[in-house]
């Protein structure tokens, strides 16, 4: 920033087309947070060169004061707007890839979503966490291991998903039973984990407000693949928070939020043991945390 | 687009933090407006640019979400922070003059603002503007030219400026008379304009919001250099949108918005004569339309 601010902005202030950036950014205090100066520095730039280099007209900013604006004003406790912007923009991936990069053969983070909810209680291993008897049964297991491939105990999984209608308990408040389609479970010496829930299915973000308006002008739909989510915390090993993907869901390569990493995307094989369908077998892998910086 | 999409996203539509840009951008339909497409390919480019090279954490991304929230929920029929964030950041300066990009000698543009007020009615030369008797007096004179020095004829001056304690009439739209420190004049042959008003004060814009807070902690005030406002308009010219600054003001090489310009720096003069204090002197010079492209 300084190196921009220093090399073209004249001590007047004064603005010009040329030296916008470095006259907004040399406006900035001496007793500024430097992180936060680092940061605005670096937005004021790329917004005015995404505005410079497309040409951005007035009626285009108009419609995007506008746009923003009624961004702002749908959200609610429930609902948050900005976010599902965000998501469907890519940036809600790219900032969750940026700080949760990892050693290759570490299972991979993906995005937290806006459903997980604390204080599920805890399960036995093997446990149904499907508690409306809807939707096609499915076998979740496997281990939780470190990078070396050894077991990792005391790991608590949590883990939640939508039920056969495609909404989360959260969403369907006045619907009982509670924590429905959710667990934490907690692994032993051998690091395995199993539950029984549904095979997820594929749901589309809330898509009548602005964002909607403009995934369906980009021509995108504002669906999800079906997924199962989980956060893995273990004492000593980075968090991952992440998803398992069902394989061959028809929204797997357009997910809406881009939520899907190759290596997220997990087998789902017809057993029909019993009253089970399917299984779907995947092992999560922890890294160490990453050195302070 | 078309190139950085092709060059570096596979046809899984799989999220990778190196190929994000191309991955979101390659969602788009094919039968997107074009324009529409180049636009919002531009702004995922810079969006996640900007996150990339500012390594943003996901706590900055929340106190972001936050932030547009709170900017969004503040607005209403008379408040508009969204438009306070793109002028504070300089963003409304950067898009008025890439629109506004005129032949050097003729008068450049500034930010319009939001207190102009369509029907204001038309005044006959050198009458007075200010109605409320507040204020210091002065003297605005001058001629619209054309930029080889002619006089044009039929010039519609419009002029909006604040009152001696910073308002605009419509901030306080209880108080009488109506149009106080507004007018509309109408050049003659010799394109001669000249009204009375008062010199006008710096005010600080709207800064209890999230502006307000985001000026406080980049070490910046929330006022403005004092200006009156002028759009003049004449058949078979551009249409000028500025404002004279007040030479001398002290808040004239740090406006919060940025609309000051070398050349809108006009000279106030003392001259007390009669009931008037002050003198100044200003010439308007018109550009030819554009060539449409
Ligand atoms: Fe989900
Ligand atoms: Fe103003």
């Amino acid at each position: 920033m300084s190196e921009q601010a220093s090399a073209s902005t004249s001590p007047s202030g004064f603005f010009t087309e040329e030296n916008s950036v470095a006259t907004v950014n040399a406006r900035m205090g001496r007793d500024v947070d430097p992180r936060l100066a680092e940061v605005m520095a670096c937005l004021v730039k790329h917004l005015h060169n995404f505005a410079r280099e497309i040409n951005l007209t007035q009626d285009e900013w108009d419609f995007g004061i506008d746009f923003l604006t009624r961004t702002g004003q749908i959200c609610t406790q429930e609902r948050q707007e900005f976010i599902l912007l965000s998501d469907t923009l890519g940036l809600s991936m790219l900032v969750d890839a940026i700080n949760n990069r990892r050693p290759s053969g570490a299972t991979e983070n993906t995005v937290f979503g806006p459903f997980h909810v604390e204080g599920c209680p805890v399960r036995q291993m093997g446990d149904q966490i499907c508690l409306d008897g809807k939707g096609e049964s499915c076998l979740f297991i496997g281990r939780v291991l470190d990078l070396d491939g050894n077991p990792v105990a005391g790991a608590k999984i949590d883990v939640w998903s939508d039920n056969a209608e495609g909404y989360y308990d959260v969403q369907q408040p006045d619907i009982q039973p509670k924590w429905n389609n959710r667990g934490v479970f907690v692994t032993g010496a051998d690091g395995r984990y199993s539950f029984v829930g549904i095979k997820p299915v594929s749901y589309p973000i809330p898509d009548d407000g602005p964002v909607g308006k403009m995934l369906n002008s980009l021509g995108r739909h504002p669906y999800r693949p079906a997924h199962m989510h989980y956060m893995v915390r273990a004492e000593g090993f980075q968090k991952l928070v992440t998803h398992t993907f069902v394989g061959g869901d028809p929204y797997l390569n357009s997910d809406t939020v881009f939520g899907v990493k190759k290596t997220l995307v997990a087998p789902f094989t017809r057993v029909e043991s019993g009253n089970t369908l399917w299984r779907s077998d995947y092992d999560f892998v922890l890294a160490r945390p990453r050195q302070t910086r």
